[in-house]
């Protein structure tokens, strides 16, 4: 995900001490929507059932409304999708990143953050001698 | 640091797969510049002094110039500066933070984000079944 040079921008919401929403969580709803169940987006993005579905009973448990609703049925998950208040959340974390991207580019062009970057670091330990 | 409902925006920026600067580097910089040496500036950050040389020489092996001056002699530092390129990197950092910040804000006030998020969040468990 990252290139050279590269800006990250992660934007986390708290809700108490709790992580309501941030990069981890957006891209799992992304992953339930596309896949339709809990299992299969945590498959999808390499994570355990039980992360994933800890990810999801986290934000269940800080918006006033679920964003992923699950049909359940005996001991197995039958499926997942994103609420609509899900989507709502999910598409106002999107803007809010953007917002941040935009607020953040014009600083960072002709800055001393893009005039000083290296191309590339130079070998670990050298940074403590003169070079 | 973190208050209930609180925007966090962590900012990093990458020189090739390293972190040449980040909220951990840029506090790192600003406790060199206080105390006048790395292993103080590790103290006063709870860090170990091999954690914030470490740290130290991924700054100086990502940007064209040193952001930290060493004094050394013998096997031990005698003490440690942040160069102008240094506070030049810290200053455009720390605007490139506000940046993000100011372009954030408005797409959080008013937001799906603020109206739907509980004061707090309920109790583990609870976010898979029906509340």
């Amino acid at each position: 995900m990252t290139r050279p040079g590269q800006l990250e921008i992660k934007i986390r919401l708290y809700c108490g001490d709790e992580i309501a929403m941030g990069p981890g969580k957006a891209d799992l709803l992304d992953a339930i929507e596309a896949e339709g169940s809990i299992s299969g987006a945590g498959r999808a993005l390499g994570m355990s059932y039980r992360r994933a579905w800890l990810l999801v009973d986290t934000m269940n448990r800080c918006w006033g409304e679920r964003l992923v609703e699950t049909v359940s049925g005996g001991s197995h998950e039958k499926g997942a999708r994103v609420s609509a208040a899900g989507k709502a959340v999910l598409t106002a974390y999107r803007a809010l990143q953007q917002g941040a991207e935009t607020g953040a580019a014009p600083l960072l062009n002709g800055s001393s953050l893009t005039v000083l970057m290296r191309d590339a670091p130079l070998t670990p330990g050298t940074g403590s001698r003169r070079s």
